[in-house]
C-alpha cells in the first residue's frame, strides 16, 4: 500500500486535508465570506503542515545524517516560511513580524511547557541531555539581542532613523544567518557526539520512499502557498468578526497553526520519556525561526514584497521574545523536568496570550 | 507555667508589646501627633507579627503535614496582609503597591542576604537543598512577568488603557493563585521528598497548645487591624516630618516592619548551619506575597476600597522586582554560600534603598 | 642584558615604541594633523600598556601574595585610568563614559569570546574553575544594577533630577568601591583557595627586577599621560575624517586600543589550554574597571574636570552592559568552553559594533 496513504489512514488529524479542496471551492465562490474563508484555511493548513514536515523527514533520512541534518533544519519550518512570504508579498509586515514573534514564543514556551507537563503527569522526575538544550538557548538568545538592540539603542522617528534600522536589519540578519549556519557546523559536525541522543530521537516514523517524498514536498509545498495566501486575505476580518485583536491572531492563532505539525511529536516524546526529543523540536525549532526564517525574510523582501522590511520589532514582542527565552534558559539549565515546571513554562505563555487578547488595538 | 507568657518572657522583642496599650492611649488623646503615633504604631506591630507568626505555626503543628504547610503558606504573612487590607481601605493604593513591592525585594535581598552574610561569618563555605529555593525563585520569576507585562505592552494614559489594565490585572491575580495554589499542591503533595529538609527545619520553637494558638491567632489579628489602622493614618505624615520619601516609607520601612517576624528564625537558622531554613523563609515569603497576597489584595479591592485596584506597579518598582528575582535566580543556582554572596545581595538591596532615599517625590 | 631590552626585542608589539617620539614630534610641529596624530596615539599607546601592565606584575611578583594582587588589582587598568583622566580634564564626559562602557564590554564579549575561540580551535573542549568567574560575574552583576537604577528609576530632566543623579552617583561610587575591597578581601585572604589556580596562573612572564618595574612604572605612566592628552584632542576630529560616529571611537577603538595589552595573555592563555587565566583577565579588568575605575572617576571629577562627573550612562550603553554581563552569566555557568561558545559571545560583540557603526550620530 503508498505509504502516503497508509498515513493517512492512520492519523486522524490528516484527514482534515479534505478541507484543502472545500477551501479552494468556497474561495471561487464566496471570496467575501472572510471568516468561513478563514477558519477553513485553517482547517486546511494544519494536516499539509504535518505531511510537509513527515516529507521533510524522509527525504533528510534519505540522504544521510549529515545532509539530512541540514535539510531538517533549513525546511524544518518550511510551512511558516510559506505563510510569511505569502503575508510579505502582501505587504502585511505587521503579521509577518507578529508570526515570526509569535512562533518563537509559542515553541519555546506553548510546546516547551505542554511537553513537560505531559511527561510530568506520566513520570515523576525526567532528565533530558542539556548539551542540545544550551545550544539552542543560546542561539536564541543571540536572536533576542539582535531583536532587542536596534530599538534599544535608537528612536527611529526621523528618516535618518528609518535608514539606520534598515541597514542595521540586513547587518544583522546576515549575522545571524552566519550564526546558524556555524550552529549547525558545531551540532551536526563538529561535536555532533555532544548531540547524540537527539539525532538517534527523531527517528520516530517510518521514512518515505525518496520518490514520494520529494513528490510530496514540491506538490505540498504549492499547496501549502496557495492555502496561506486565502489566509492572509481573511485573517484579518476574521479577526474582527471574532472580536479579537489582530496582535492575538499573529501571536497565538497564526503560531499555533504553523506549529501544528510539531506538537504530536513533541508531546509523544515526552509520554515516552524521550524529553530529549521534546526540547529539541521546540528550542531547536524558535532558534530556527529567530536565525533563518526571519533574517532571511529581511533579506527576501527586497526582491517581492512593496518595501523592504526590517528586524524592528514592536517592543512588547521584544520583550516576549526575551521572557520567553530567559525562561528556557532558567528552566533547561537544571536538565530535570517536573510536571511545575510545565505548568510554569505554560502559565507564562497564559500570560502572554491574555494580555493579547484583552490588549486594546489601538496600543499595539 | 502559660507558654504565652513564657515566650514573652525569654524574648525581649515581645517585651514592645507594652507599647500596644500606650499607642492607643496616645491615639485618643493626641489624634494629631502623627511623628509620634507612626513610631508608637512601629514600636507596636513588631511584636505583634511576632506573635502571630507563632500562633500560625503552633496551628499549623497540630493539624499535621499538608494542611499546616497550607496554613503557614496562606497565614505566613497576615501580618503584611492586614496592614496593606487598611491601606486599602484608606484607598492608599501608593502605599499598598510599594509595601507589596517593598516586601516582595526586602525578602528575597535583605533577609536572603544577611542569612548568607551571617552564616558565612561563622562556617566558610554553607551548602543548602537547591530544589526548594529554584520551585520558589521559578514561582518569583513567574510573578514578576505578570508584574512586568502590563507596563511593558500598554501605555494606559487612555481610557481605554485603563479599562484593559483592569481587566488584566483580574485575569493576572487569578492565574497567580492559581499558580500558587499548584505550587502547594507540588511541594506539599506531589514531590514532597525534594523538599523535606526545609519542612522539618521550620520546627524551631515548641508549639503553643491548640487553644491557646487560635486564641492568639484571632485576638492578635484584630490587634493588628487596629494598630495597623493608626499606622497608616500616620505614616505619610510622618515620613514628611522625617524628611523620607513616601517611596521610601512604603518600599523600606512598613516592608521591614512587615518582615520583622521572620528575621530571627532566618539570620538564627543561618547561624545554626541549617541555610535551607532562612533560604526557604526569604523566597518562600516573597513568592507568596508576589503570588498570593498581592493578588488576593486586588481582588479584594473590588469589595472594600473606594475603586478597584489594578496589578499596575510603578516602573521603578518593576525593575527593582526584576533585578530582584534575577538575583535570587543567580545566587542560588550553585547551592553554596559564602560570606561574600551575603555581601553582594545586601550591596544590591543598599543600592535601592539609597536610591529611593534620594529619589525627588516628584519622580515616583 | 637590561630585561627590558630583552623584553622589548623579543615582542613586536612593542617596537611601535618607536611612535611614541615620532608623536612628540608631530604634535609639536603638525598640531592640527588630528587624524595623523590620532592614529600615532594609538600606535603609541598600544606599547605603553603592554610594559604599563608588564610593570605592574613585576612589582606584584616582588611584594608578596596578597600585596601583589591588591597591586594587580588595582593597576591593572592603569592604562584606561590615565586615558579617561586626560578625557576628565578636557571634560569630554561622553568619552569618558563610553571608554569605560566600552572597556567593560570589550573585556566581557571580545576577550573573552575570542579566548573561546582561539582555545576551541585547538581544544575540542576545554574546562575552567567557576568560582573565579562566578566571583567576578557576580561584581559585574552589582555594577550594572548600579548604572542601570539611575537610568530606571527616575527622568532627570528637570534640576532637581540632576541634582539627584549627582548625589546618588556619589553614594553609588562608594558602594562599588567597597563592594570592590570586601571583593578583594574574599578573593586574596579568607577564600584565596577556591581562586589558587587562577592566581597561580598569572606568573607567565619572568618578572623584572623591582627597580626596573618601579622606574618603568613611573616613567611609563607619565607617557601615556602625555600620550592620552594628544588621543583625547584628536580622537573626536579624526572620527568625523574616517566616518564614525562618537560613540564607536568610545565604545569600540579606545577600548580595544585601552585592553591590547591584555589580549596577548588572555589568548595564548586560552592557547596553552589554561582557560582559568583568559577568564580572570577578561573578566576580572571588566569588573575592575566597572566597580574601580568609574566610581575613582566619578569622585576625582570634584577636584579636577570643569564639572562633577555622574554615573548616569547612555540608556543604549546600559543595555549593552547588561547583555554582555548576562552573556557572561550563561556562559560560564557551565564551566566549560568549545569553539561554538565563543563564536556567539563574539557575535554579541559583532552586533554591538555594527550597531554602534551605523547608528546616526544624534541618536546617541
Amino acid at each position: 500500500m503508498n505509504p502516503l496513504i497508509k498515513d493517512i489512514r492512520h492519523n486522524p488529524l490528516l484527514w482534515l486535508l479534505a478541507f484543502v479542496p472545500v477551501l479552494f471551492a468556497c474561495d471561487q465562490l464566496k471570496p467575501e465570506a472572510h471568516t468561513l474563508l478563514f477558519v477553513l484555511s485553517v482547517l486546511a493548513i494544519a494536516p499539509l503542515t504535518v505531511l510537509l514536515s513527515h516529507a521533510t523527514e524522509s527525504v533528510a533520512a534519505k540522504t544521510g545524517d549529515a545532509v539530512g541534518g541540514l535539510l531538517n533544519a533549513t525546511l524544518g519550518n518550511l510551512a511558516e516560511l510559506i505563510i510569511a512570504l505569502a503575508a510579505l508579498r502582501a505587504g502585511q509586515y505587521m503579521l509577518v513580524k507578529a508570526s515570526m514573534a509569535g512562533a518563537i514564543v509559542t515553541n519555546t514556551l506553548f510546546i516547551l511547557g505542554a511537553s513537560f507537563l505531559f511527561g510530568g503527569l506520566k513520570y515523576h522526575v525526567q532528565e533530558y541531555n542539556r548539551v542540545s538544550a544550551r545550544l539552542q538557548a543560546g542561539l536564541l538568545f543571540l536572536a533576542t539581542v539582535a531583536l532587542l538592540i536596534p530599538s534599544a539603542v535608537s528612536q527611529a522617528d526621523s528618516v535618518a532613523g528609518a535608514a539606520f534600522t534598515q541597514k542595521l536589519s540586513v547587518g544583522l540578519a546576515v549575522l545571524l544567518i552566519v550564526a546558524y549556519g556555524l550552529g549547525m557546523l558545531f551540532s551536526l559536525k563538529t561535536h555532533r557526539e555532544l548531540f547524540a541522543s537527539v539525532e538517534h530521537a527523531e527517528a520516530g516514523e517510518v521514512p518515505w520512499p525518496i520518490g514520494l517524498a520529494l513528490a510530496t514536498l514540491a506538490g505540498v509545498t504549492v499547496l501549502v502557498a496557495l492555502v496561506s495566501e486565502v489566509f492572509v486575505e481573511s485573517v484579518q476580518k476574521a479577526a474582527e468578526a471574532f472580536g479579537m485583536t489582530p496582535a492575538f491572531v499573529g501571536f497565538i492563532i497564526v503560531a499555533l497553526v504553523g506549529g501544528v505539525s510539531a506538537m504530536p511529536t513533541a508531546f509523544s516524546g515526552a509520554r515516552k520519556n524521550r524529553l530529549d526529543l521534546s526540547v529539541g523540536i521546540a528550542l531547536g525549532s524558535a532558534s530556527q525561526i529567530a536565525l533563518f526564517v526571519a533574517p532571511v525574510l529581511v533579506l527576501v523582501s527586497y526582491f517581492i514584497g512593496p518595501t523592504p522590511m526590517d528586524l524592528r520589532f514592536w517592543p512588547g514582542a521584544v520583550v516576549m521574545i526575551l521572557i520567553a527565552t530567559l525562561t528556557a534558559s532558567l528552566v533547561t539549565n537544571s536538565a530535570r523536568s517536573m510536571w511545575f515546571v510545565g505548568v510554569l513554562v505554560l502559565m507564562v505563555y497564559l500570560i502572554f496570550a491574555m494580555t493579547l487578547y484583552l490588549l486594546p488595538p489601538r496600543a499595539q
